[in-house]
């Protein structure tokens, strides 16, 4: 087992392709899991427990998260917008379920069709759900906080709310807390804001981040989110996302360049640049249609990069001959 | 005059057009040069005093530095490797002379043609000749750091040869350090550590960043240069540059991402967004073949955004009022 120092987690698959028009076979999106496995990320959000009526895309749910829980060492999580989710979930044995309210009221009510009241309420059945499984099958519960980092009904959304909700997912039992960027609206001075916050809230537990790149700004935001103590991030392949009825619109941050920087900075991640980007090729040979970004993929590796965890183990070669 | 509370300057005329093959027509050069002032980009490297036969991009310098010279409130630069191009800029009364040499030995030798000292002692004559000008004709002095966060011949720059070099210009007389990722190799740790050591090795001095955008990182160096007190950046338009000989070569990080970025932080450009953006079009329509890149123009201004002085003055207001 190698050394980890920042963890990034794949959310392409749900994220990226839950409005995506084009349905990707389920063949295709186990391919694409197993080969990303295989280079190294940990962690995949495969799919999210939604009605089959509302989001074709994930009519697969089930067949997808029985197969992903087969490829060795990943942790499967999925997407879960209520205790059904929950439920479902739970049946099939998912690793960790990423429970979503928003702390934008009006967000919450187009998003999920409820207050986020009724939302907080439905998470303490999700954890005492999780809760009353045998520890072997027992689900690893997230409470994210869609909108922490704007609104598009809202604009900004004030700190206090953001700290208020991750408190009270915190003592309704999360096991961890992740803060999206919903849109896309985050800088690098409100990143440190709404992190140093809520870190400072909700005490020790772990708290990811999950940021989109609609405007360019996502590793920016990254590197701020480092500086406050952050050390897992959400990303999807080649960028994938956004809104095919809006050109502009963009996913979320690019795992291949997201996973570039960190090794950049020495911060070890377990993930194979190389193979991470052959990767892409799934996605490309399958979805032709699906705008594909990354500054990594376009300019090619460093010649001769050695990677952070080559870099440490050359330095402590070097510190054993010295 | 608005409050600035950091300076971007223009490079694209300079180092995004310095290696495209098809040459722009002056008047298109001059038009962006206004057009941009008039977005509120108050300094633009217009050009380069090289020979001629050298860069022919190049072989309108002296128009248009003459014709800069005459937009209202622009501080026009230029680029010079050398004496010779130093006296050309004197002639034309050019403003500010942006002097180049590389920290690494192998990248000095190549791009200027003489060793690191024979740079330091064309300076030398550089900073004596500027200052034998009348005061009202003297340029500002600029000495540049090329290859400092890295080299494509000596790939890592030990941050000492960095210091060395910075504190050597200084001696000698500049008026400003720039500190440039000449090939876009930085992370934001690197950033931090060399903006840092050259920061406190030159006292007062101004130091600016230039960053490139190769592999996507270069607003989050931004962001770490920030970090360490830098308040001047380098960017051009549209991210223009990259050598057109290797499609995957990426230009200087884009003017109009870092002033959103910059602008979405709180910190004053004194550059309205919507106006720069326009300029684009005077480069697509120019140089259709010229690779363009840019989130913002992507995905547009948020609805309803506000800029930072904007904010400024809303928040001022309800001082007043409260």
């Amino acid at each position: 087992m190698q050394n980890i120092d920042v963890f990034v987690r794949e959310v392409g698959l749900r994220d990226g392709l839950q409005i995506h028009p084009t349905f990707m076979p389920t063949e295709r999106k186990l391919e694409w899991i197993r080969q990303e496995a295989a280079a190294g990320v940990a962690e995949i959000e495969v799919t999210s427990y939604v009605p089959r009526t509302l989001i074709p895309q994930f009519a697969d749910a089930e067949e997808v998260t029985v197969k992903a829980l087969q490829v060795p060492g990943l942790t499967v999580a999925a997407l879960i917008p209520n205790l059904r989710g929950a439920e479902r979930g739970i049946e099939l044995g998912v690793h960790k379920l990423n429970f979503v309210m928003s702390v934008s009221r009006t967000h919450n009510l187009k998003n999920v069709r409820r207050e986020r009241e009724e939302s907080l309420a439905d998470f303490k059945r999700i954890v005492a759900l999780a809760r009353s499984q045998p520890a072997e099958s027992r689900p690893v519960i997230v409470g994210g906080l869609a909108t922490a980092l704007g609104c598009s009904y809202e604009g900004r959304v004030p700190v206090d709310d953001v700290v208020k909700y991750a408190v009270a997912l915190a003592e309704a039992g999360a096991d961890e807390i992740v803060v999206p960027d919903t849109v896309g609206y985050a800088d690098p001075n409100q990143v440190r804001q709404v992190f140093k916050a809520v870190l400072a809230a909700v005490g020790n537990l772990p708290v990811a981040a999950h940021f989109h790149d609609t405007r360019g700004l996502g590793l920016a935001n990254v590197s701020a989110a480092l500086d406050c103590g952050v050390r897992s991030f959400d990303a999807s392949l080649a960028g994938i996302g956004g809104c095919p009825f809006a050109p502009g619109a963009t996913g979320n941050i690019v795992m291949d360049d997201l996973c570039f920087m960190l090794d950049s900075m020495g911060l070890r991640t377990g993930v194979d640049l190389e193979k991470l980007l052959a990767v892409r090729q799934i996605v490309s040979e399958t979805l032709p249609d699906i705008p594909m970004q990354g500054a990594l993929a376009r300019a090619g590796l460093p010649r001769n990069y050695r990677s952070a965890a080559q870099r440490q183990a050359d330095s402590e070669r070097q510190l054993v001959a010295q």
